[in-house]
């Protein structure tokens, strides 16, 4: 029997026009066949979202070549669903990619991040699957230096597979004078954003905020985190799963005796 | 000096017109001072999304009698950072309660849960959080039954804390024959949807989709699940992090040599 290609599903949440998708695009084509689903409007900030009280459109969209390519009304996650269970139902894809993100997905952005609430939506159905992120907010962001990284960490998922339930997060420090000085596997950063809100008020008097903030990391002294790796020019890699539960605090909470 | 009653945030996924709402303000006025900013839309199945490409709406309304009341036009992630970052920039809440969600949160619909995330970001903020959710999806669902339990458990919470970065995510069976048969403290079962799409055409001709789907449980034979207690007559409390590192799996992941 003929060796089969893999099946590779990319997806993303800056939407299918984005710069980073195309690159994974390329990449991909390198190790197997590849399908498109992605949003058909930026989705950042969307986190796990699902669309479920207004129904999803689904389009073709004729703009990576030989690539056959959808664009969804819908969230990066509704997108990884229907593929699988729509567009792909006869075959399951082999891997699942989403990304390049443009901006970083490190520490607590995991948790908003539309990149990889598609690749734990992949988890979720059993496929193996990684988010990129790439830690430029330029309108053209230099991928050239990641490419060969995406290929080799996607090789070996193919290769490896992953534990059920595990997904994994893939930031990229941006392209500077230094080339990357490796990969760390590592953990998720304690760190978040210490938010403010700009009110500012409309043309007709009405009051409006903007969520800002200032990013602040309270593990600044470990050598084990995402936000290390980054910020020493390594690629981090961190294995995510879906479950949430806390295990090491059911039993004290048991004790309360409610 | 005085001491000086709990302030309590009250939100949820709903909208701040949803029946579930309005119980835990008044189960919660009987612990502390109350304070709500919800949103004025529905929100299930939002997840973690956050407002970053649009400016948030945020108005006073005078639906809880003499309780504080804003209404946002953003996610339930939205209404806590709005409340802790903007409202109440002087004193942080010692709580936030969300819900009574009209449905099970149980599984793995804490990823999907707008409920949930309004805990989880709190959790983010370091402060004690509970979801609460009801498996009735009636329009005017009876909460009658599960009121000494919302009481019961977040004055637990208030008097012993949670461990920081862990809020508490808590199922009620809807009201039956029998009462309710205690509370069990467990893990989120592996449970999923079986999902499906329902295609259609518009009165254009477009088509659009619908998704659907078939609850499969593959933790059917484990007592220590969310969905073992709920579907047994028990509320389920299962506490969850923000940290979604698969630390089982670093190991095996640096032994690729990437």
């Amino acid at each position: 029997m003929a060796h089969q290609k893999p099946l590779i599903l990319v997806t993303n949440d800056d939407g299918i026009t984005a710069h980073g998708i195309r690159t994974l695009v390329e990449v991909m084509q390198e190790l197997g066949t590849v399908i498109v689903v992605a949003p058909n409007s930026p989705q950042s900030g969307m986190g796990h979202a699902i669309t479920i009280a207004n129904p999803l459109r689904l389009y073709p969209a004729d703009i990576f070549g030989e690539v056959i390519a959808y664009e969804c009304s819908g969230t990066p996650a509704d997108c990884v669903k229907l593929a699988k269970h729509h567009i792909l139902k006869d075959r399951s894809p082999d891997l699942v990619v989403s990304g390049i993100n443009h901006g970083y997905n490190t520490s607590i952005s995991v948790l908003y991040s539309g990149t990889m609430s598609a690749a734990i939506e992949a988890a979720i159905e059993g496929i193996p699957a990684i988010g990129f992120s790439l830690g430029d907010f330029s309108r053209q962001p230099d991928f050239s230096h990641v490419r060969e990284h995406v290929f080799n960490i996607a090789q070996n998922v193919l290769q490896n597979g992953l534990t059920k339930g595990v997904a994994l997060n893939v930031n990229f420090p941006a392209r500077g004078p230094e080339p990357l000085r490796g990969v760390r596997v590592c953990r998720q950063a304690n760190a978040k954003w210490e938010e403010s809100f700009h009110e500012r008020r409309d043309p007709h008097g009405r009051r409006y905020f903007w969520l800002d903030g200032e990013f602040v990391n309270y593990d600044a002294h470990a050598e084990d985190t995402d936000e290390y790796a980054v910020a020493n020019n390594y690629v981090s890699v961190v294995p995510c799963q879906y479950d949430l539960t806390a295990y090491s605090t059911v039993e004290q909470i048991q004790q309360w005796g409610l």
